[in-house]
This record gives structure tokens, C-alpha cells and sequence, in this order.
């Protein structure tokens, strides 16, 4: 887990404020928590994929919304596409170093999810019978 | 770091799989990449604070967006919403531990997005240097 250990020995650099509007981080925090950012991340750090085979991994994704999410990502250096000149055009996703460094962040909100999935509807039923008493 | 050891000692339940749209994982990981999610629970994870307060510090925020996103927090057990009794009424709102171990797993992400901005907006930059000349 070296890029946890990467991450706890960096001190954040002090002038960004994910806070404020008009820094730079905000508008990357936000991106990496749209909708389908996150399972295509986690969907490609299993390995190379070519985007039919992307699409089945990650149930309800739609092909505009996938092909939509892998420009994005491509465009931010965490998403490599690599063609091949085959009849039809092969053309296959691969995860960046920089992709695969932010796929490993997404992967402790995975386990998160996994780990507290019963805290969590535990915590929805106590909610809905207080607010039926009222 | 309690939290991340802790992750790191659980594997993952076995039944759960965050690409199945039936999954209840699915929900709960889209839910936390939802647009105010993360940056509400950076905001609580320095202390109590009264909505006005938590509305001043993350910049653009709506009321109707910053009360809708409390609500589904405070449903779902990551947020403590306490009511004092002053004319007029005091609202405070805190992170339970478990939302403490969401908001920590969101610094992560935090983290990330300073520490790789600058590789992110040379990828753009490269990228839309590449389209141009297409």
C-alpha cells in the first residue's frame, strides 16, 4: 500500500481549499465523485478491458454515459486508450500510474460501503420509525 | 489511523459487489460520491457547527442543497442533528463515528486531489494540445 504510505508522509500543499469555489481542487474532488467516475476506476484496476467488456462489468451503465466517462477520465491522464489496427478497430482501457493511484483511493470507499452497508440501513429503519411517530 | 488498519483487517463480505445494480453497495457507493456528500463531511469532520456555519464554509453550497444533503446524512447515521431549546431554536450538527469513518476515507480523496492537480491539468493540457492538431 505504498500510495497510503505516500500519502500520509505528504503534507497537503498549503494554498489549495477544496472549500472554496475557485480552487482547482475543488472542481477535481467533485469529478472524482461523479456517478460512474468511481466503478469505471475500480472496473480497470482489474486490468486491461475494452469497452464491451467494461460496459457488461459495470451493470446500468449505458454506452453515451461509459463512452461520456472514459473521455473524461482520458482527458485527466488517468485513463490510457491504446487502438489497434484490426478489422474492426481493437481499441482497449487501461488504467494510468496516476489512475491506478486514485483507483486505490476508490477502493477503500468500496470496502467502506462493504464494510457499513449494515450500520447503514440500520441507521435508515431507526430514521423512518421516528419519523412515522411523529 | 484506526480506521485504514481496521479496513485493512476486515476482508470485504463476500456477497457484495458494487458493479451489480441490485447490490445494496451499489447505492450506498454512489451516495457518498453525491456532489455536497464529501465536502459536508470535510466540513463536520473539524468540529460541531451550526448550519449557518457549515453553509459559510463550503463555498456555493445552496440552503435547499445543504438541507437535503443534512437530511440523507442524518438518515443514514453519518451525521448528529441536536436541537437546544434557545429563542431562537440552536441546530448543531457533528459526525457520529461513523460518519467520522466516512469523512476520514473522503480526506483520502482530499488528499489525492492536492497532491495530483498538477499532474491532472498537464494531462488536459497535453490532451487538448493532441485534439488540436486533429
Amino acid at each position: 500500500m505504498l500510495w497510503y504510505r505516500y500519502l500520509m508522509e505528504t503534507s497537503p500543499p498549503a494554498p489549495y481549499d477544496v472549500f472554496k469555489l475557485s480552487c482547482p481542487s475543488r472542481e477535481v474532488f467533485v469529478r472524482v465523485g461523479e456517478r460512474w467516475t468511481g466503478l469505471v476506476l475500480l472496473g480497470l484496476r482489474q486490468g486491461t478491458l475494452r469497452f464491451s467488456q467494461l460496459r457488461r462489468q459495470i451493470d446500468g451503465i449505458s454506452q453515451k454515459m461509459l463512452t461520456q466517462t472514459l473521455r473524461g477520465l482520458e482527458r485527466d491522464g488517468l485513463v490510457a486508450r491504446t487502438v489497434y489496427p484490426t478489422v474492426p478497430v481493437t481499441v482497449e482501457y487501461d488504467l494510468t500510474p496516476l489512475g491506478r493511484s486514485l483507483g486505490d483511493a476508490m477502493d477503500v470507499l468500496r470496502t467502506w460501503a462493504y464494510t457499513h452497508i449494515g450500520d447503514i440501513n440500520a441507521a435508515r429503519q431507526t430514521y423512518e420509525a421516528a419519523n412515522r411517530q411523529l
